[in-house]
């Protein structure tokens, strides 16, 4: 047996037990009963030890080396080069380290929890200290292993590869035109008296339509479910996607756009090329590519006019709807509405990379040292005048609001806006590349769509590197233009 | 570390991962979409080769013999005890037989089910032959190294312990008063003219029952669950029990009994002690014992008067249904009534019995080499003739109407009755000891029958082997008399 071929066989064990753990995943979000999770968290953590035990075997180490020097095609050259990373992350700092950060993470999450309730930044700031220093402890002995920088080292973990001065360039001509953009794109919102019909729709039929959408889109009800969850995700595995969502009966708006954003990642993950299914190789390229995906169909496709003279008639269809309302250009200004608001989650296309630039600058610092926890309120509300020009009135509506850093996730954060940007490129490429799209969705027809992100995306898996894959599929290397020029069409010039 | 310490450790680690799988079974048949079967069987394949793995490590055996000298109380030694004859099963049979067994049965089973579709029992019988083959060397190995019968081994999978001997001696009075106790049986149901109330009821208010039923039972919905699947079973984990059952709108009965059944297995699951829920010695007693507490609540305690004088009632109230035909005693004669009929799984508690002795004849002569597979359907329709005095008009609703031996178990069928009469001794035993239990079921208060049994049997674990276990609890061996006094007692006498 090759080394390649050992390292494929120790691969494939790996990626079976992270697929039974993604459904034990699911079911903790969707299924299971409430004095069942120290239980399920038991499950979940001995599956976590048998794949990090098997994955950091120094024999794998062993192997690696032994493969370079194998004759290997493109694919499998690439297989090893991301199995490489994943031993390089799973080895680089001590168990003993990890498990501190596991433990205070989620002793951190489970006080955020309250203190967010309660608008409590000082009780949480000294469990917030402790996971700072142990994530720039850990940060630190990455950089240091793989030569990169302490918030890159970070970064890797949910977008390999990428370089804080790749971000940095993106996000300058953001930072911007932002200010102005939202200005304008507010002004627009006024003008036009944008709004959504506020009709109570029964969750019946708001399931029934999200379904309908889901399999216009491509959705295979074979090969995939979708429930409902306190927080809406794409979860499962490829030839099982399981999306979720939650129904607001009093505002529709949120859980059909939230189907369609899943739909997107869904749609990535099963799109992905089913003869590496178990490689490394095989995987989505990257928390921003997949965000891309998920923006792509939300933002790029469904906010677009072409949709809503889709959507228009079917939502009277399966709502039993009528009226001026819910024609297609009064959808289409209800959901291209802009306002300043205070949380992220909430917030529309455009007021939403200002959320984002926010918590990078933030999180940068921290990492880096230059801004202590206790400054975080100060800094935020300065942060939040100067980008969005609202300061919020607490830390629960400020920097309590996220998950993310109670979790122990710094370097998350820039995918969302990364994500955004390649959504713009690809949608622009796909509509150069096949004029037909827009037209088509019009009519409900994705497959146009569909058919080159498979070929473009999809189907690429985790062969290129981020920054190939896009050059590849649009042409340019990463351009915070063209995401722009999108905003503006839609928000200021339409 | 003492060599009980990593015995613990190991067992631990493997309940662990055995949970998962749990769970993710449950999800194959009540969650899964239909093209995810076959990944799904991947990851559960490589979760079995984990536990296989770290059950059947030699080091295991040499922790047992460790073990042996170490100074350990009575729950230790007894998990000891388990432990070892996990060990045993595990590495008795060499893994290629193993292997072989798996592939020939998911085979068979797959031909079964087109077999018993089309009635084409010479097309299955090459399968079954073959698995047959596998089964009795299996069987023959297994008994050696164990030092039993060929056809004791195989039972000792599902009921550890148990004597072909003892199951002989208990099935001989059934086998010799069933035939007369059904005909007196089926001439009370005619003379009552007992039937059910058919009256379609919708699904929704079927659940609703089910989930009052469940909760007066006792079982704790912040530790499991209700859902519905095609095949009714118990699953899950001690702090997470999901049963399931399936809904017929024109036949609310059979959700109803059914809901209660798998109730009965599940608070067994759920009573277990919590100290020793990932040990061998804290899990139940084998599958005599397990069906004995769903027989107990479904047949001993729910096909009561008193307990249809509290189902009444609520009936009325949840169905919103009322008439003669929804007054107690009418529906304890609905539910009481015997018939001949050709599937066991429909059968009623009076012929269930005979069904089983049948299978358990048949099964026994087939590993012993007395039974070829070609003259089982000659076998079957002879033993019907005899104990049921009828003969089904084809294989389908003959001998290819189970499941069991296509799937490779050979040796489980005993086990449903056995658990009949254990649940049998049991209520006797809980209605001697405290006089009150029928009453209060009458008002719907299961909790005195419950925590006689958490004391009696749910809270022993395998802490004993199953004779003693009955014994300790009732005061009696296995005994059959008690079982056909209360067979006699409600469809003769009553």
């Amino acid at each position: 047996m090759s080394a390649y071929a050992k390292l494929e066989e120790r691969f494939g064990k790996i990626a079976a037990v992270g697929q039974a753990a993604a459904i034990l995943h699911w079911d903790a979000a969707v299924m299971l009963p409430e004095g069942a999770s120290a239980g399920r968290g038991e499950q979940l953590a001995a599956l976590e030890g048998i794949t990090h035990d098997w994955l950091s075997d120094a024999r794998v180490g062993e192997w690696l080396a032994a493969a370079e020097a194998e004759k290997l095609d493109a694919w499998k050259t690439a297989n090893v080069r991301e199995m490489g990373r994943k031993y390089k992350h799973a080895t680089a700092v001590p168990g003993a380290l990890k498990e501190k950060l596991v433990k205070c993470s989620t002793e951190a999450e489970m006080r955020w929890r309250s203190a967010r309730k309660e608008n409590d930044f000082a009780g949480f700031a000294p469990h917030l200290e402790q996971l700072l220093a142990l994530v720039r402890e850990i940060a630190q002995i990455k950089a240091e292993a793989f030569g990169v920088g302490a918030y890159e080292a970070l970064l890797d973990e949910y977008d390999p590869g990428r370089k804080v001065a790749e971000i940095d360039a993106a996000f300058a001509p953001l930072e911007k035109e932002l200010p102005g953009l939202i200005e304008a794109a507010c002004e627009r919102t006024k003008a036009l008296a944008a709004s959504l019909p506020m009709v109570s729709i029964p969750v019946e039929r708001q399931k029934a339509l999200g379904k309908r959408l889901m399999k216009a889109i491509g959705f295979d009800f074979q090969h995939g479910r979708l429930d409902e969850s306190a927080h809406p995700f794409c979860g499962g595995v490829a030839d099982d996607i399981r999306i979720t969502t939650r129904y607001d009966e009093a505002d529709f708006s949120r859980a059909l756009m939230g189907v369609i954003h899943e739909t997107g990642h869904a749609m990535y993950e099963r799109g992905l090329p089913g003869a590496w299914s178990r490689q490394p190789v095989g995987e989505a390229r990257g928390m921003a590519f997949h965000e891309s995906q998920s923006l792509l169909m939300e933002m790029q496709v469904c906010r677009s006019r072409e949709f809503f003279s889709f959507l228009a008639p079917l939502l009277g269809e399966v709502f039993s709807v009528r009226g001026n309302a819910w024609e297609a250009e009064a959808l289409y200004r209800g959901y291209t509405r802009v306002e300043r608001s205070f949380i992220r989650v909430d917030a529309d296309e455009v007021t939403y990379p200002a959320h984002v630039l926010l918590r990078y600058r933030l999180e940068q610092k921290m990492i880096a040292g230059d801004l202590k926890v206790r400054d975080l309120p100060g800094a935020w509300a300065e942060g939040m005048k100067s980008l969005l020009g609202i300061v919020p009135p607490d830390d629960a509506k400020g920097c309590l609001q996220d998950i993310h850093w109670p979790g122990g996730a710094f370097g998350y954060f820039p995918t969302y806006t990364l994500g955004a940007m390649i959504a713009a490129q690809l949608y622009a490429a796909a509509k150069k590349a096949q004029p037909e799209i827009p037209g088509e969705i019009a009519k409900g027809n994705f497959a146009p769509l569909l058919t080159w992100l498979r070929e473009k995306v999809h189907g690429k898996a985790s062969l290129l590197g981020q920054g190939e894959l896009l050059k590849e599929a649009t042409g340019q290397a990463l351009d915070a233009g063209v995401y722009l020029a999108h905003l503006r069409k839609r928000y200021v010039e339409s």
